[in-house]
């Protein structure tokens, strides 16, 4: 691995909400970058940025030539990743790829940092960022894995609307705005669905129980990330994972109710410690449960709710919150460039 | 147990939103009550009321004479249940209670109609509703326990504002305006906290990982509830629960995930047979899932996401979504009155 001191830097999906975060985020942490670069689709080129190094011209993704970048940040999409990261890194780049397209190659490195930072050592060119609920679930289950290897896990997702990009976020304000026009119709039936080519069912004033497409056995995509990326980032593929993804009306920060089982029995003082030094990690109390909007704009992952099982004893019960543009995407991706500097 | 061919019906908590809805269910359904009288709290006493019997009077509950009501329908709350209750049932009424007063008392059966209908024959003049999520669950957890004895389950609830009533519809409204004015500070920080005397947390494009109050070992009281129930309506005491409670932004209908695993493997198939020609359920397939707002207005439990659970094998994972003013409220409440009927 090249360890860089000052790298030229391109952001990827420059424009999209994801890219516009990294943006700020790498101007918040003051990255060392010598220069930036930003590429986003043809429809985005040609536009003026201004940046903490200068002001910048949206170069066209399909002709942007990767010479001379050392780390790319991509968050354009899986296709466009495919089609474009292997020229990037064949050219000397170093990809952080936030999207799903190389996450589970064996010699790409899933990495949540704080979480499993040594992984990166095995990089051959792309480093991943895992999926964003899965990534805000490893803040919390990582550091108990460590003290005590996990061996199932249940978990249910309460998945913003943002996680869909800036369309999402439209499409809540949009539902929210249309359907709470008839409040009777919402509580007694009767209301007109609005439409929207965004999920399987409205999402204004409703809960879709559906994130992401069915793939194989009545999962959908996202719920096999879950369970895939899970055991790729803690390095234990016997863990028993079963997910359920909701997409909920919320607008940012992705929530997880999950209840774990370890190799042995894990009680609840254990675990508040281990929690509570945890870095990114913030533990509120049941008197300030935290909630998605607590979590937005924000770059900690919060967790609460943190209680022994009742049903078999010597598990552990909790609820974790995560900003899905921070770290379940650019902040992580950004904490992962830093892991590359001397 | 006495059956009546005509009964004389009292709605104590006429004027609330479950006692609104059990009176449009008592004409829907064409109950063949002889009389219906209406009580309520002290503030709602004089209204007069039209209902299919004729216009009726709102009585006083404090002054009310329960003498000559056969059948008394309460939805009033725990604390007016307690003081109330045994006097309608010295006076000779079988009272259906909608709160959680009874529901664990041992010579009190906890009736969710159309899964332990039997347990009817033992009660002793009071017959307790459950609580709404876990009506809702029992409607699809009933049929397959009846197949295979559930050994455990992993709950994680989506409960509507409307479980705390009228109030609860009406804060999501006032809370979705005000916070939605500001869609900037929702998706990147700085919203202002509107305050509410309901939740802990703001509800409006928000989760609130905790719905009811925390009594012990750091689960509330809504999650004991899930536990304790689910135990008594399936006669099965051994049954280990995990749940989560959680409030999210719709205004009718409790979603839950689930994850239940039984004493022997129960293949998809089976439980798609089973839930098939479950009453009062429809089993909705993946193109459409079943949402809270397809929930809202209607007297069926709907089911969906129903698949075999892929960590561990032999269990059944699925989605299931009521709405809690009728099945998980006024209608079990109307049902429990028919089975009382000659």
């Amino acid at each position: 691995m090249n360890r860089l001191a000052s790298p030229s830097i391109a952001l990827v999906g420059a424009t999209g909400a994801v890219g516009r975060t990294m943006r700020s985020i790498l101007a918040e942490r003051e990255f060392p970058a010598s220069a930036i670069r930003l590429i986003a689709s043809a429809r985005s080129a040609g536009a003026v940025v201004e940046t903490p190094w200068g002001d910048v011209v949206v170069e066209d993704l399909a002709t942007a030539d990767p010479a001379g970048i050392d780390i790319a940040l991509f968050s354009a999409g899986g296709e466009r990743s495919r089609e474009h990261v292997p020229r990037f890194v064949a050219a000397g780049a170093t990809v952080i790829d936030n999207s799903s397209a190389f996450r589970m190659d064996a010699d790409v490195p899933l990495l949540v940092a704080e979480i499993n930072d040594a992984a990166i050592a095995d990089h051959q060119g792309i480093i991943a960022n895992p999926n964003c609920t899965t990534m805000t679930l490893m803040m919390a289950a990582g550091p108990l894995h460590a003290a005590a290897p996990i061996d199932r896990l249940s978990v249910a997702s309460y998945q913003a609307t943002g996680g869909s990009g800036r369309r999402g976020i439209d499409l809540l304000a949009e539902e929210v705005a249309a359907l709470g026009s008839d409040v009777d119709a919402l509580v007694g039936g009767g209301w007109s669905d609005p439409g929207n080519d965004l999920y399987a069912r409205p999402i204004g004033f409703n809960v879709v129980p559906l994130a992401g497409s069915i793939t194989e056995d009545g999962y959908t995509d996202e719920e096999w990330k879950l369970v895939n990326e899970t055991r790729k980032i803690l390095d234990a593929p016997g863990i028993r994972v079963e997910p359920t993804c909701v997409r909920v009306p919320t607008m940012v920060g992705h929530g997880i109710a999950a209840t774990m089982f370890f190799e042995r029995p894990m009680e609840l003082e254990e675990a508040s410690g281990l929690l509570s030094t945890a870095p990114g990690l913030q533990v509120w109390s049941d008197e300030k449960v935290p909630t998605p909007l607590d979590s937005a704009g924000i770059d900690d992952v919060l967790v609460g709710r943190v209680r022994q099982t009742i049903g078999e004893p010597g598990g552990i019960s909790l609820w974790v919150v995560g900003d899905n543009l921070r770290k379940g995407a650019a902040l992580n991706a950004v904490q992962i460039a830093e892991l590359l500097l001397a």
